[in-house]
C-alpha cells in the first residue's frame, strides 16, 4: 500500500498546475489541498480493483487521481463554515483557515470540474477505449451527483437538528461515503475492461466496504472528545457494540464477494482488512 | 429564439429530479435555479452551432441543458456571502436568501457534477459515438476547469481590491465569461461532427461573442446605481466609448468567422446581433 500511495502522490503533483500558474492564490489552495497527507484510499482501491481482475494497475492510477480530486472538492467543501465549520483536517488548518472562504469554494468547485477533464485526458494518455472512459466518466458523475455524494451530504446535516431513523442513517452512509468508495472499485473494474459478473461482484465489494469504513469512522469518532461535528452516527443510533458487530459482518461480506476472484484479489481482501481494523 | 428557449426550459425540467425527490430541499434549491427566468443564450448557442454546420438542433438540447446546469452552479456560487455576496438576482432572492448558504453550496456542487452526467446520458439517448461524447465532455470540463471560468472567477475577486491592467482583464473576461460560452457553441459543432476547419470557425465566432457579451453587460451594469460588484470592467478600465466600439467590432469579426457557413448559420448570425444589441 505505502508504494501505491507514492505513484499516486507523485501522479497527483504531476496533474496538478503548479503553484505560479495563474492564478496563483488557486492553485496555491488546490495543492495545499489535494496533496496534503492522505490515505489515497480511493486511488489505492481503484488499482487494486484493476488489477484483481487482470488489469495493469498502472493504468488505472490517472483515474484513481480524479477520484481523489473528487474526495478533495468534498472535503474543502465539507470544513466550510456554512457547512461543518472545521477549523482543522489531518492536522492542518482546513483550506479556508488559511486561504479564506472565497478562494476554498472555487478550489473545491475547479477539482470537482477537472475530475472529468482528467478522466478524459488520462483515458486518451492510457489508451482506453472511449466507451469505457464514458462507463467510468458516468460513474464517478453519479456517484458524486444528484443522487450520489452531494445527496447523502445534505440529508446527514439534515438530521444533525432531528431524530435520524436507521434507514436514513442507511440512506446517508451509502452515499456520503459508500458512493465514492464503490465508484473507485467499479472504476478499476472497467479500467480491466471487466465482464458484467466481475464488476457485480467489485459493486458489492466496494459497498460493503464503503459503509463499514463509516461505521468505523463513527467508531474513531467517538473517542475524539472535541468532536463538534454533531450528525447522527453508526454507533448513536445501532450503539457500539452493534457497530463493531456489523462492520465485522461487511468486511465477512466484501471478501465473500471477492473469493472467486482468487489470488490477483489478494490486495483487495487487504484493504477491506485494513479498512475496519485501521486505528486512524 | 423563443421556441427554443421553451424547448430549453422543458427540457432542463424532464432532466432535473422532483421537488420530492430526496432529499427534498436540495432538489427544490436546485430547480428554484435552474428553472427561474433566464435567456438559455448557452443551449440555444449550442443548438444554433449544431444546425449551422448541418446538425440535428434537437440532438444537441441535452448538451445544451448540461451547459445550463454549469452556469447554473457557477451563479449560485458567484452570489454566495463569501463570492459577490448578491441578494438578487433576476429579480428574485439569490439561492442562499432563500435555501441558506449551506444548501446553495450544495445545489451548485451537484450541478456542477450532473452536468457531466448529463452529458454521458445525453450523448447514449441521441446516439452519438462514444469519442464525440468524450470531445464534448472534455470542452465543457476545460472551459469551467483550472484555466477555465473558475481561474476568471478568482483573478477578477482579486481585483476587485487591487488595480487591474488591461491584460489581465482580457484573462479575466476570456475565462470567466467567453470559456462557457465558447464551449457551447463548439460543443454544438462537435454534435454535428464538424471538421476541424468548421470548429475553428465556431471557435473564432465563439469566443468573439463571448467577450462581447462580458463587455455588453459591463455596459449595462454601469447604468445600475446599486451596483455592489466592485469588479474592474471593460468600461472603468477603457471607457464607454472604447467599449462600445470593441463590442461592435467583436460582433463583426463572429459574422465574419461564420459567414463561409452561409444560410444555416443565419440563428447564430442573429444571437451575434442580440448579444451586442440586447438592453438587459
Amino acid at each position: 500500500m505505502n508504494e501505491r500511495r507514492v505513484w499516486v502522490n507523485q501522479a497527483l503533483d504531476q496533474f496538478l498546475p503548479g503553484e505560479d500558474t495563474p492564478p496563483a492564490p488557486l492553485h496555491q489552495a488546490i495543492r495545499y489541498s489535494v496533496l496534503s497527507e492522505g490515505k489515497r484510499l480511493r486511488p489505492i482501491l481503484c488499482m487494486a480493483a484493476c488489477e484483481a481482475l487482470g488489469g495493469d494497475p498502472r493504468r488505472a492510477l490517472g483515474f484513481g487521481c480524479a477520484l481523489e480530486y473528487l474526495h478533495a472538492y468534498s472535503l474543502i467543501h465539507d470544513d466550510l463554515p456554512a457547512v461543518d465549520n472545521d477549523d482543522f483536517r489531518r492536522g492542518r488548518p482546513t483550506n479556508h483557515k488559511v486561504f479564506g472562504e472565497t478562494l476554498a469554494i472555487f478550489a473545491g468547485d475547479a477539482l470537482n470540474t477537472e475530475a472529468f477533464a482528467l478522466l478524459v485526458r488520462s483515458a486518451r494518455e492510457n489508451g482506453f477505449q472511449p466507451s469505457v472512459a464514458l462507463a467510468v466518466i458516468e460513474e464517478l458523475a453519479k456517484a458524486a451527483g444528484f443522487d450520489g455524494m452531494v445527496a447523502g451530504q445534505v440529508l446527514d446535516l439534515a438530521k444533525q437538528k432531528e431524530p435520524c431513523s436507521a434507514a436514513e442513517l442507511d440512506f446517508i452512509h451509502r452515499r456520503k461515503t459508500a458512493a465514492l468508495i464503490r465508484a473507485a472499485a467499479r472504476i478499476g473494474a472497467l479500467a480491466a475492461e471487466a465482464g458484467q459478473r466481475d464488476l457485480e461482484r467489485i459493486s458489492r465489494y466496494g459497498e460493503a466496504i464503503g459503509l463499514a469504513f463509516q461505521i468505523v469512522d463513527d467508531l474513531l469518532d467517538e473517542k475524539e472528545s472535541d468532536r463538534k461535528n454533531q450528525s447522527a452516527t453508526y454507533v448513536s443510533v445501532h450503539g457500539r457494540e452493534a457497530a463493531r458487530t456489523r462492520a465485522a459482518e461487511l468486511c465477512d461480506q466484501a471478501l465473500a464477494a471477492i473469493e472467486p476472484l482468487g489470488r490477483p484479489a489478494e490486495p483487495l481482501a487487504g484493504l477491506a482488512r485494513y479498512i475496519v481494523d485501521r486505528k486512524t
